[in-house]
């Protein structure tokens, strides 16, 4: 037993707060040798997902080794849709792919909303483990893909580079587009309530695709289903006091739109200026980010400076300020290496107090 | 002969026109059959860029088919490191590769910096055919990758999607990286100034990967290497009244900073709000762009509505704005129909004067 460390949870509420916490996205990840050993006794990765007592395992080793403020579930983003019946399968070198990607507005007509917990049962057993092993040493995270990088998976069927079939659908025929959306939407809103009731503690929307799109597009087919995703949560008392971050990869142009959904927080990837984004949306929403996930490829002093780079960019927290939460801009990449990840942490929690004293101006 | 055309300079150069002029970056490519045509008769792309009379056909072929207000030479971005003896061969499904890319600061410091008349003769000799066959009819623009953007292939080798060697240089060994894109920018001035030289009348310089960088390094690594290409144009009589255009692929966080080069114009990728980018530069800049490609793959009745809505965006074309010139916001690409280039190019041309009308609000 090592105590509580609720700090993560106190940030994201806009606490004041004694230093700055850190998780980091992809924390339990290829990068490091205790995961790739539990991936090669579960066989392969949709297994370690699906089976709770490893998908715990594997969320726990960066919280053991690192001492990192949060721990996020292990899981994929693309649960829902297999849960669909799309035929979620892993292909080596491809990455996620679906054996019944959707080809039509009859096949989406044909959508059915999944029980979150009797269709993606694993998923709350993982949640119920990871909260019993954890046991309030750090907060879990919960997360979901967002409705517009679901959907973009569901009718690409793989990952894309110019989503021409996404796209095709959204231009040609938007009724079924939005119909499509909404089914998965309402499935979200389901999947992430379920997590909380099984005791996910904050959640997380990934959009990973929305930066693919117009800033009109993005308002209309993503930024508009995570605004009923936030709504539909807070407006539930089960899960209202649950904090709700969204990042959109790509998003820095939207910040304002995205921070008045009434989230708790954004996600920034490394391209934002985070004293800018502190300037535009600070006042109104915690930071979380945003240091360029290559760093942690190269040198441990170029970690460290980098990593205060970021500690000065959003700089003093004062009154009125949400805060800040550190992360990488995106997920942590297979060539990092695990001695930077720790002096990482070792960086940001030990040279963050200065950003947080008492100043009257 | 059917006239002289100069809509495209003299909106570039932020006169008052009578409507909006359009060209598309790729217009010369592989949607269009002629296109196919041409290249299966030479065999390989390589080939198509490196024989002038080649060239010049394909440079054409989108300007009689479809009456676009301007040509754009064909060729590669990769010319300068090729010339700077890396090997640059196409593999089908990959992309441009370089046998020799870049792997040591050593070999950064062996590297030479190309005659632009001799050893990159062929692409002159390209554009005094395009312009001896253009015969006046539109103006012919040059161009050339950005600093950042033929460093990355360079040090990659390939197309990359997480410029984790390029970036591993650039935090490691920054001494190096500025090394590297010094001697490229100096080999860029030179090929742009040469490409004048040969008859080139406006110029754009592609940053298809400072999108990837943070804004600090963006500004270090990219920006400040296209300031140096700017201020080294406009500062030689040569060149000094040739227009020349920044695009940096997902930089639409950073328009102010690339505006403040002195550039002529901006190109906007599709993410970017219009009317936004408009208040934010377009007194400083022309603003070129940005419909999203991928509607080209869809219908003609979607490709007038999303065109009028860029028209629409960049709004009436007041007094001190600079202007719009009518764009992708990234290339057109293979699924494209020709038949909707046909159907954009007369919706702008049609339907963009009203946006010119005198007014005096």
């Amino acid at each position: 037993m090592s105590g509580s460390n609720d700090l993560y949870l106190r940030a994201l509420r806009g606490e004041k707060v004694e230093r700055t916490p850190i998780w980091v996205m992809r924390q339990a990840g290829r990068y490091l040798p205790e995961y790739r050993a539990t991936r090669a006794r579960a066989g392969d990765f949709l297994t370690l997902c699906k089976t709770p007592e490893m998908a715990c395992e594997v969320t726990l080793q960066p919280i053991d080794r690192f001492g990192l403020d949060a721990a996020i579930l292990f899981s994929d983003i693309l649960t829902i849709p297999d849960a669909m019946g799309l035929g979620l399968v892993l292909e080596e070198g491809v990455g996620p792919v679906f054996e019944r990607p959707l080809r039509s507005a009859a096949d989406i007509a044909k959508l059915g909303r999944p029980d979150a917990e009797q269709d993606l049962g694993y998923v709350m057993d993982a949640v119920r483990v990871i909260r019993g092993e954890l046991n309030g040493r750090v907060p879990l995270i919960g997360f979901t893909g967002s409705p517009w990088t679901l959907a973009s998976y569901m009718v690409e069927g793989r990952g894309s580079k110019e989503f021409r079939l996404i796209k095709g659908l959204m231009f040609e025929d938007p009724k079924a587009m939005h119909q499509l959306l909404q089914i998965v939407t309402d499935s979200v809103i389901d999947y992430l309530t379920a997590q909380v009731l099984a005791g996910a503690q904050s959640l997380m929307v990934f959009d990973t695709w929305g930066g693919m799109l117009s800033t009109e597009n993005y308002q209309r087919f993503s930024l508009a289903y995570m605004q009923q995703i936030v709504s539909a949560l807070k407006n539930d008392q089960r899960t209202a006091a649950t904090p709700i971050v969204l990042f959109t990869k790509g998003g820095g142009q939207w910040l304002e739109l995205m921070a008045a959904t009434g989230c708790d927080g954004l996600g920034l990837d490394w391209t934002v200026d985070l004293a800018t984004a502190k300037d535009r949306v600070g006042e109104q929403v915690v930071l979380q980010g945003n240091l360029d996930p290559t760093v942690m490829n190269t040198g441990a002093a170029q970690v460290r400076d980098e990593a205060d780079k970021v500690l000065q960019a959003y700089g003093q927290h004062k009154t009125g300020d949400k805060g800040h939460i550190f992360n990488l801009g995106h997920g942590i990449q297979p060539h990092a290496k695990p001695d930077n990840m720790q002096a990482l942490v070792q960086q940001v929690q030990q040279h963050s107090a200065a950003f947080h004293g008492e100043t009257s101006d």
